[in-house]
C-alpha cells in the first residue's frame, strides 16, 4: 500500500467520456490499497477558450485577471472528476489550489510554488478520499488567485508528491514512457525503464516534450520519484530518479534531437573583450532565448561567432544580427534555419571518455557534416544538417547499441 | 458621491458585448464620483451547461463539487468584466465568494450567507478600485466552496450593500423597475417611484419576478435602500425601502397575479382536529409547498378543504390527495389547474377599512366569480377562473385608480 500522487493532463480529459475513464484508472489504484491524490489540468481547448474570450475584450489582459479566469478551467475539472470518481464509489473531494494553500510568489501566469501546506489533503486522505486537486494555480501571499503556466500541472503533482512525501508521482501522458530515441523516427527505439533525473533534464531541454523541465527540477529537488505513464495504454512507464549504483553500467541512455533551432554566424569580427556581450546583448533585449554559442578565433584577429535560436525567431534575430554586423564592421552574416540538434545523453558518459569522438566517427561513416559541437558533462550535442535528421538519430542509437535490450539498472 | 453596489444578471453579461456594454455604465458611475462594487452572475446559459455536463456523469451528482463547478460561471465573468473595466481606464479588481470571505452556511446548492469580511473590499475601493465580485458563491467554515442558489448573486449584492453601509444597491435587470401590475396585461400600468419592502415582498411571493424573496428579505432586515433599474434603458427604477410618513396617502400599490397555481379541494371529511395535518402531511412529505389554504364548515359534521399547490405539482398532489379521502372516508375530491391568482398590494391599506369589499365589488360587477379568498395585513387576493385574469387585472387597476399619477410619495 502506497501514497500516490497522480496526475492527468488536458487530452486525459478532454471529454466527459475521458473523465470517465481516468475515474476508472483512479478506482483500480484505489483497489490496490494505495491512497491516491490525483492532479488536473483543464480539458483540452478550455484554456484556449478562455483566453480567445479576454482577447475578444483586450489586446492586453491584466495577468491577474487572466489567472482569475484561466483558474475556471482545472476547477471545472476537479469537480466533473469528483463526481465521477463518486459513480465508481470512490468517495472524492476536489480542492482548488487556493483550499490546498499552494502558496506562489505573485508573477501572475508563471507563477512559482513557494510552499503547501499538506494538512487538508492529509485529513481528507485518512477519511478514505481520493484527493483530486486542480493543477497549474495556486494563491500569493495576499490571497490573489495564481497560474504557473503552461505545463504547470506536472508541477503542482510534483510539488505535492514533495509536501506529502508520497511513494511516487504518476505523470500520465500520452505517450507510455520515455524511449532511447523518439519512436517516429527511429523504430527500433526502446522504453526506458529508468533514468536519472539529470538525463530527463537534458531530454527534456534537448525537445523532448515528455516532461516540463520545472517538474524534473522540482523532482530533482526534493527526490520524488517521478514514473511517466500512458493514460491511454497498460504498461510501468519510465521511473525518473536519482543516480543510483545500478546505473553505472549504461553509457548512454539516448538519443534526443531538436528540429526547432536556427543558427546564425557573424564572421570577422574584431576578437577583443565584451565582443560576444555586443553581439548577444540586443538579441537577449529583443527577449530572443540563445541556445548552443560558439567562437571560433579567426585569422587577423578577428573571430567567427555562431549561436542557435528558436526558429520562430530566426528571422528577427538575422535582422538584429545585421544591425550588429555594420556596428561593428564585420565581414558576413550568415544563417542557417534547416537545421537539426541531435546529442547522445548519458550519465555513464562521465566516467567514459572517448563518447565524443565515437558519435562524430560514426557520423562521419555516414557521410553527415557536422555544423556545431556543444557538449555538458551528461550530453554531446552536434548541429547537422537538417536533411540528416533520421539518419543521425539512427546510426548513433545503433552505434551506442541502444536497440539492446540493455538493463538500465532499473 | 456615493458608495453603490450594483448587480447585473446572466442576460446583462451574457456576451462579450453586453459585458462591455456594463463596463461602460460602471464607468459613467465612476465618472460621477461614485465608489462602485459589482456583482455578477454567470454569463446566461453558463450554469445550465456545467450542469449538463455534471450529468452526463451522475444523475445525483455530489452538492458539494456542484458547488465547486457551478461557482466557476461567475469567476468567469468577474474576470471578463475586470478586464473590460481596465480597458475602460476603470482599474477593477475581481474577487470570488472566498476571497472576499462570504462566509455561508454549509447546506450545498442553497447556502444562506451568515457573514461578510468587508475590509478586503474597503482597501480596494481606497486604492481607486472598482470591485468586481462574484454573485452566488460563498465558502462555508472549512473553506469548502457553496452556492446560494439560483438567483444568489441578488442576495450577494444586497448583503455585501449591507456590509459596505452601501448608499445603494442597484439590480440591474431586464424590467426597468416594479409596475402597478404587469404592463403586458394592463398596457396602462404605471412604474411605481417607491415601494416597500413589504409590498415588495407580497409582489414577490405572488409571482411578480422583478427580485428574489430573500434579497428583499435580507434589505429590510439590514435597511438596505434597494433600486431596481434596467440594463438596456436610461431611468431611475424603482426604490424598495422602508416604510415613512410620505408613503401613507397610498392606498394600494400594485396589482399583482401568478397563473402557476392550482386548486384542489377534498369534500366531505369529517370536521374534527387533527384532519388538517391528516390532508396536508403527505402533500408536505412529498416536497410538494402549499400556499393557499382555505376551510369551511360544512354539514353534518363534515368540512371542504381546499388548497393550492404550483401547477407543474398538480397531479402529483391530485393523487396523494385521492389516497387521503379514501382513507378519511371523505365525499369527493376536486381540482382545477386553470385558475389564476390575483392580488391587491399595500401598505396603505393597513389603516383604510373597505379594500376586500370593494376588489369583491370591482370584480361582481364584471361577472367575474371569486373561488378563493385569502388575505394578509397588506394585501387581498382572490382565485378566479384563467380566462378572466386580463379583465380581472384591468378592472382592479382601474377600480383603486392605479393609471393616475399619484405621487407614492417617492
Amino acid at each position: 500500500m502506497a501514497l500516490l500522487v497522480q496526475k492527468f493532463g488536458g487530452t486525459s480529459v478532454s471529454s466527459i467520456g475521458c473523465i470517465q475513464a481516468v475515474a476508472e484508472k483512479i478506482a483500480i489504484s484505489r483497489s490496490e490499497g494505495h491512497d491516491v491524490v490525483v492532479v488536473v489540468s483543464a480539458m483540452s481547448g478550455e484554456t484556449n477558450r478562455l483566453m480567445g474570450l479576454a482577447h475578444e475584450i483586450s489586446d492586453q489582459p491584466s495577468s491577474r485577471e487572466i489567472d482569475v479566469l484561466l483558474s475556471t478551467g482545472e476547477q471545472v475539472t476537479i469537480a466533473l472528476l469528483s463526481i465521477a470518481l463518486d459513480e465508481q464509489n470512490c468517495p472524492a473531494r476536489s480542492f482548488t489550489g487556493a483550499q490546498v494553500h499552494i502558496r506562489t510568489d505573485s508573477a501572475h501566469n508563471k507563477a512559482r510554488i513557494i510552499n503547501i501546506d499538506a494538512a487538508r489533503v492529509k485529513k481528507a486522505l485518512k477519511a478514505g478520499e481520493v484527493v483530486v486537486i486542480a493543477g497549474f494555480q495556486g494563491i500569493d501571499e495576499d490571497g490573489n488567485i495564481t497560474t504557473l503556466g503552461r505545463g504547470g500541472s506536472d508541477t503542482t503533482a510534483v510539488a505535492m508528491a514533495a509536501a506529502l512525501e508520497a511513494d511516487e508521482c504518476h505523470i500520465f501522458t500520452d505517450v507510455d514512457g520515455v524511449y532511447t530515441a523518439d519512436p517516429r523516427i527511429e523504430p527500433k527505439a526502446r522504453r526506458l525503464d529508468v533514468i536519472t533525473y539529470e538525463e530527463m533534464l537534458e531530454m527534456a531541454s534537448l525537445g523532448s516534450k515528455v516532461l516540463q523541465i520545472r517538474s524534473v527540477e522540482f523532482a530533482r529537488k526534493y527526490n520524488v520519484q517521478l514514473r511517466v505513464l500512458s493514460t491511454f495504454k497498460e504498461g510501468d512507464g519510465t521511473l525518473i530518479t536519482a543516480e543510483d549504483e545500478g546505473m553505472e553500467q549504461a553509457l548512454i541512455s539516448g538519443i534526443a534531437h531538436n528540429q526547432d533551432e536556427a543558427k546564425l554566424t557573424i564572421v570577422g569580427v574584431p576578437d577583443q573583450p565584451g565582443v560576444a556581450y555586443r553581439i548577444l546583448g540586443p538579441i537577449a533585449d529583443a527577449n530572443i532565448e540563445v541556445d548552443m554559442i560558439v567562437q571560433n578565433v579567426g585569422v587577423n584577429n578577428t573571430t567567427d561567432f555562431t549561436f542557435t535560436v528558436n526558429r520562430n525567431d530566426y528571422k528577427k534575430a538575422l535582422g538584429i544580427l545585421k544591425n550588429t554586423a555594420s556596428e561593428l564592421d564585420a565581414s558576413d552574416v550568415t544563417g542557417d534555419d534547416r537545421i537539426v540538434k541531435i546529442s547522445v545523453i548519458g550519465i555513464g558518459m562521465r566516467s567514459h571518455a572517448g563518447i565524443a569522438s565515437k558519435m562524430f566517427n560514426a557520423l562521419s561513416e555516414e557521410g553527415i557534416n557536422i555544423k556545431m559541437i556543444s557538449t555538458s558533462e551528461i550530453k554531446v550535442s552536434v548541429v547537422v544538417d537538417e536533411k540528416y535528421l533520421e539518419l543521425g538519430v539512427r546510426t548513433l542509437h545503433s552505434a551506442f547499441n541502444l536497440e539492446d535490450s540493455v538493463d538500465l539498472g532499473g
